[in-house]
C-alpha cells in the first residue's frame, strides 16, 4: 500500500477500499451518491467496494457501457432530490465518466454540451463537486484523468476536460479485479496500453509522462497474458492495476489517432461498441501509420516492453490481440464501410487529433478504418 | 514550450518566464510581493524574470543562504504591511522555501515551529497564501515541492511539508540559468542528481516517481559536466532544468539519509554550508551504505543513466566531484568531529531518515560523516 500524490491523491495496493470512509471525511463529502453499473452491482463488487462506507447512500445503477447525456440528467436528478454533496464512482470508465458529468452539472447550469472541449468548455469548467473514483478494471485511468467521454442525445461522443474533474481521490485496489472474466481483462488491459503507447508517441514535451508511460507499458506488456490466463493472481493484477494508473497519470500529455476514431467508434448510435476493444484493434495500424514520424521512439518503446530491436511492434500488437482473443477486426464488430464518413468527420474533429504524430487527413483515416476492418 | 500538469502546473522552457503575468492572472493574485535573494537581485536576474508583471510590487531581497524564521518574519511584515494577495519567488530553493513560509505564517497564526512535519504540522497546514515559484539554478526542485526548509532561532533546520505547500504555478525558465557559474551549476546540479537517486533508492511504494526519478538521473549525469563548463549552452541548461523539475516531481516519493545529514549540517549555526554541496559530498558514502539494501536498484540506475553494469556507482559519483570542483569533504568546509553529536542528533529526527532503505543508527550516521570528512 503506498499514497501517491500526482494529478490527485492516490491510494493504492490490495485492500486499499478500506480507506474509503476516510477519503469521505477528508475530503468532507457527509452524502455521497453511489454510481455504478448493473454487472458491477450484480456481481457484488460494488458492496465489497463500499462496505462500511455511506451504507445509507442513495445509488444510480443504470450507467450505459458507453456513459449518455440522457443517464447523466438521470443520476443528477436523483443527486438533486437526495441532497447529495458528492460522488463514489465504482466500476471502470463508464461509472466513473458519468460521475464527472454528474459532478460538473452539479456546479455548473446551461447544457452540458457547451462544456464540450471542442466548443471551449475547459475554460468554463470550473470547480465540481467531489468525485472518489474506485476502478473495478485496470484500464481506463479515468479515475486520474482529466477527461470525461459522455454521448450527446444527437450521438456524438465528446470529451470533457478540466483539471477539475479530476477525481479528489482515486482508490485503487488491485483485489476489485481478481473477478474480472478473460475477455475483460484482455481489453481493458489493451486499454491501458493504448494509453502509454499513444501517450509516450505524442509529439509534445513532457518528460515525466513519457517516463511514466515508459514503465507502465512494460508492466502491462509482461502481465497482461497471465492476467487474462489466471486471473486470481493478485500479483499480476496488482501490475496491471499500477501500469493503467500509469497510463491514466501519463495521458495528459495527448493521445491520437487511435483514440480520435475510438471515440468516434464509439458514439456509433445503433452499436454498443467497448472502448478498450477498439483500442486494441486500431492500434496496430495507427502504429504503423506513425512509425516514420516518431524519432527513435519505437526503439525505445521496444527496449521499455522487452522487445528486441529487431521485433515489429505493430506486428506484436497484432499477435497480442490473436493471443488474447480481442475480434479480428472492426468489421467483427458490426462496423461497415458505409459507417466511415460518419467516422471520420467525428474523428477529424476529436480532441485527440491534434497530438498524433502525423496529422491524419479524412483519407488517412479512411485508410486506417479499412486496415482494421479484417 | 510545454504545459505539465502533474503536482501543480507547470510552464517549462525558453523564454517562458513571459507568462508570469498571465499566471497572475489566473491565479488572482493582484498585488504580489517579490521574494529573492541579493545576488539574484543585483545581477539583473530579478528584473529579466519578473519583467513587465506587477512593475510596482513590493520586493524582499534579504533571503539569507539557509532561510531564517528571522527572515520569514522580516518578509511577513513587508506582507502585511503591503497588504498582498500572494508571492512570486524568484532564486534558488531558499528564496522559495522562504516564499513558503510566508505563504504559510500569512494564512495561520501561532508559532512557524508547531507547523514543523516531525511535531505533526502536516495536518495543522491548511490552504496558503499562492506563491509563483521561478527557479534560477537547476538543482532543489522547490518549485514543485511540497516542504520547506527553515532554520529556526534557536538553529534547527526543520522540514515544513504539507500539499498546499506546493507553489500554485512552477515557472521554469532555462534561460535564467545561462549565467549560473561553474561552481554553483555543479552543486545545485549534484543536488538535483541526489533527488533522483534517493528518491528511486527509498524504499516506499511509488513506480510514477521512480520512473521519473531515472529519467531526471540520466538527464543530469549526461549534461552536468558540459553545463558547468559551458554554462551559454541553451540545449545543455534546459536538460539540466528538465532534470531538475523531474527530481523535484519525485522526492515526494520520500528522500534519505544524504538529506537527513545535509538538512542537520545546514543547520549548524556558524558555518553557512550549501544545501547542494554538501549532498554532493554525502552521497557517494550514503550509496555505499545502502548498496546490499536496494535489491537491483543500482543496476538499474546505472544502466538509466549510461555507466556499465561493472561500473561502481559511488566510485564514479566521487569521480564526478572532483571533475566538478566540489570540496573533497565536510573537513575542507570547517565540520570538525566535535560538531558530530549535534548532526547525528537532529539527522536521527529529521523526516528523510524512515525513507532511508537502511535505517541508520547513531553509530552508522557518525560513520558516514566520518567518511564524508576528507
Amino acid at each position: 500500500m503506498s499514497t501517491i500524490l500526482y494529478l490527485t491523491q492516490i491510494e493504492f495496493g490490495p485492500g486499499v477500499r478500506s480507506t474509503l470512509p476516510r477519503a469521505l471525511t477528508e475530503i468532507g463529502v457527509k452524502r455521497p451518491l453511489v454510481v455504478s453499473d448493473p454487472g458491477v452491482a450484480e456481481s457484488g463488487l460494488l458492496d465489497q467496494a463500499t462496505e462500511g462506507a455511506a451504507p445509507d447512500a442513495p445509488r444510480f445503477l443504470d450507467v450505459p457501457p458507453n456513459p449518455t447525456e440522457a443517464a447523466v440528467t438521470a443520476a443528477l436528478a436523483i443527486y438533486r432530490a437526495e441532497e447529495c454533496d458528492g460522488l463514489i464512482a465504482v466500476g471502470g470508465g463508464s461509472p466513473i465518466d458519468l460521475a464527472k458529468g454528474v459532478a460538473l452539472l452539479a456546479a455548473h447550469s446551461g447544457q452540458l454540451e457547451s462544456y464540450a472541449a471542442i466548443y471551449g468548455g475547459i475554460v468554463r469548467i470550473g470547480a465540481v463537486a467531489p468525485v472518489i473514483a474506485m476502478p473495478t478494471t485496470a484500464g481506463t485511468g479515468a479515475e486520474v484523468g482529466r477527461a470525461a467521454l459522455l454521448t450527446l442525445a444527437d450521438g456524438r461522443k465528446l470529451g470533457f476536460i478540466s483539471p477539475n474533474l479530476i477525481p479528489k481521490r482515486a482508490i485503487c485496489d488491485p483485489e476489485l479485479t481478481l473477478g474480472l472474466p478473460r475477455r475483460l481483462t484482455a481489453a481493458t488491459g489493451l486499454d491501458a496500453l493504448s494509453h502509454c503507447i499513444e501517450t509516450f508517441l505524442s509529439p509534445r514535451i513532457n518528460p515525466p509522462a513519457e517516463s511514466i508511460a515508459l514503465d507502465g507499458a512494460g508492466r502491462i506488456w509482461r502481465n497482461i497474458r497471465n492476467a487474462a490466463a489466471h486471473g486470481q493472481n493478485l500479483d499480476t493484477r496488482t501490475e496491471m492495476m499500477m501500469g493503467a494508473l500509469e497510463g491514466g497519470l501519463a495521458f495528459q500529455k495527448g493521445l491520437g489517432a487511435v483514440h480520435a476514431l475510438s471515440h468516434a467508434l464509439g458514439g456509433l448510435p445503433d452499436l454498443k461498441l467497448h472502448h478498450g476493444t477498439l483500442n486494441a484493434i486500431l492500434m496496430p495500424a495507427v502504429v504503423r501509420f506513425n512509425a516514420d514520424h516518431v524519432g527513435d521512439k519505437l526503439d525505445r518503446l521496444k527496449k521499455a516492453i522487452g522487445l528486441d530491436q529487431s521485433d515489429d511492434l505493430a506486428d506484436e500488437l497484432d499477435r497480442a490481440n490473436v493471443e488474447l482473443g480481442i475480434p479480428t477486426g472492426l468489421g467483427a464488430l458490426g462496423v461497415t464501410e458505409q459507417m466511415f464518413e460518419w467516422i471520420v468527420e467525428r474523428a477529424l474533429a476529436d480532441h485527440s487529433t491534434p497530438t498524433n504524430p502525423r496529422q491524419p487527413t479524412a483519407e488517412d483515416y479512411r485508410a486506417l478504418l479499412t486496415q482494421a476492418m479484417y
